[in-house]
This record gives C-alpha cells, sequence and structure tokens, in this order.
C-alpha cells in the first residue's frame, strides 16, 4: 500500500468529512487518541467529537496546499502533515492552518487517529 | 520526565544549533531518520546534515510562537509540533513556518530525531 495514496485518501476523507458532517469524524478517534486543538489538550473520542462539533461555526470549507507523510516508526504508523486555508462565513480572508496526524493501523485494515495536533498560523 | 519540559528543551537547542552552528544538528538524527523540506525527502544523518548546511543562507534567525507535544504512542516517543517566523539575511519580512518531530528515546536517555517535516507557510 503506497503511503502517500493512504495519507492522501485520508486527508481527503477526514476534511471533505469536517465540512459537511463534522459529527462523523468521531469514527477516526479512539479512546486513547489525544487532539491539540490551538494549545488545548482533548483525549478520547468523545472530548474530541465534542471539541469539534462545538466549534462556533456551523459551515467552514478547507482548502488543502501541501501533504507531507512519512512512516512513524510505531508499527505500520504514519505521520500526515497538512497545510491549508479555512474558511468561514462571514470571514473574507480565509485563515491559514497547519495540522498534523498520527495515523495508526487497525485490526480491520483501515487507520484511526492516535494524534492530531491543530494551529492556525496567524499572519 | 515532563514531556513538555523535554519538548521545549528539544525546540530550544534545535532552533539555537540551527541559527548559530548548522552542522552540529547532524547529532540529533540517526540513520533511519526523515527529513521532509518543502516536499523533499532525505533519509540519514549525512544526507539530511546535507540538505541543511546546504541551504542557500549562511545566516538565519528562527523565532517560536508555539510548541505543541503528544505522546506519540511509540514506545517513549514524542510527537513535538512548532509554529514560528523564520528571518533570513537582506529579507524585510519573516517568513512563516510549521514543523513537526517524532523524537524517539536513545538507550542514553536522550532522543533523537526520528521524523522531521518543515513548511514555509506563505501568504
Amino acid at each position: 500500500m503506497d503511503p502517500d495514496a493512504v495519507a492522501k485518501a485520508f486527508v481527503d476523507y477526514y476534511y471533505t468529512t469536517f465540512d459537511t458532517n463534522r459529527a462523523g469524524l468521531a469514527s477516526v478517534y479512539q479512546e486513547s487518541s489525544v487532539l491539540s486543538f490551538e494549545g488545548q489538550k482533548y483525549q478520547g473520542t468523545q472530548s474530541i467529537s465534542g471539541k469539534l462539533t462545538g466549534l462556533p461555526f456551523q459551515q467552514c470549507k478547507h482548502q488543502i496546499n501541501t501533504v507531507d507523510c512519512q512512516p512513524s516508526g510505531a508499527a505500520g504508523g504514519m505521520l500526515v502533515f497538512v497545510s491549508g486555508n479555512l474558511s468561514l462565513p462571514g470571514e473574507q480572508h480565509a485563515l491559514k492552518f497547519s495540522q498534523m496526524f498520527h495515523l495508526i493501523p487497525t485490526q480491520g485494515g483501515s487507520f484511526y487517529v492516535q494524534n492530531d495536533i491543530f494551529r492556525l498560523n496567524y499572519a
């Protein structure tokens, strides 16, 4: 399996789901997962999903600029590093962001997100 | 050992060394290490150090804005996510960058960089 193809498929799925059905993101996390969102930490599916669905905007649109991928050294794990723009309703200018994911294989042949770190890149 | 303190100490060491003695960065990598620098991949100490010392500027100054840290799930590993500004000689405006490191413990009680992904955040 080509790691770059897996990374691209994950990134496409993640941000499409974020922009169209944010509650559906819960399925990519597990109880051990950790999200750092603008410096605040959330652990576990419920806590992470609660943070993401509770963000103070209903509509958004992610545009991906770069995706980098490397094997993480953990068994079958992959690090995915994303940069892009986030457009919010009523905002004239898109916000730049960077985000990294650590993907770990599941027994079912898929991946879950063990680590997720998100930062806006303020100008 | 407080992971956030380890991450901060690593970040301080890494960017101080980058800005004052770039060749000294070779010691934080090992043969299995991978660097993705603006989308180009380099593996191993010599290849990575060659890329960093060969960058087309002699002086630079990193200013760190944020540091996020999470355990990676690998044995004792840590993910460190950095955002900041990079000032180059002759450039009026600093360049924004994001960078992530996956640190793995060494037998000697220190850490080495298994994964390093660097991206400039173009405006």
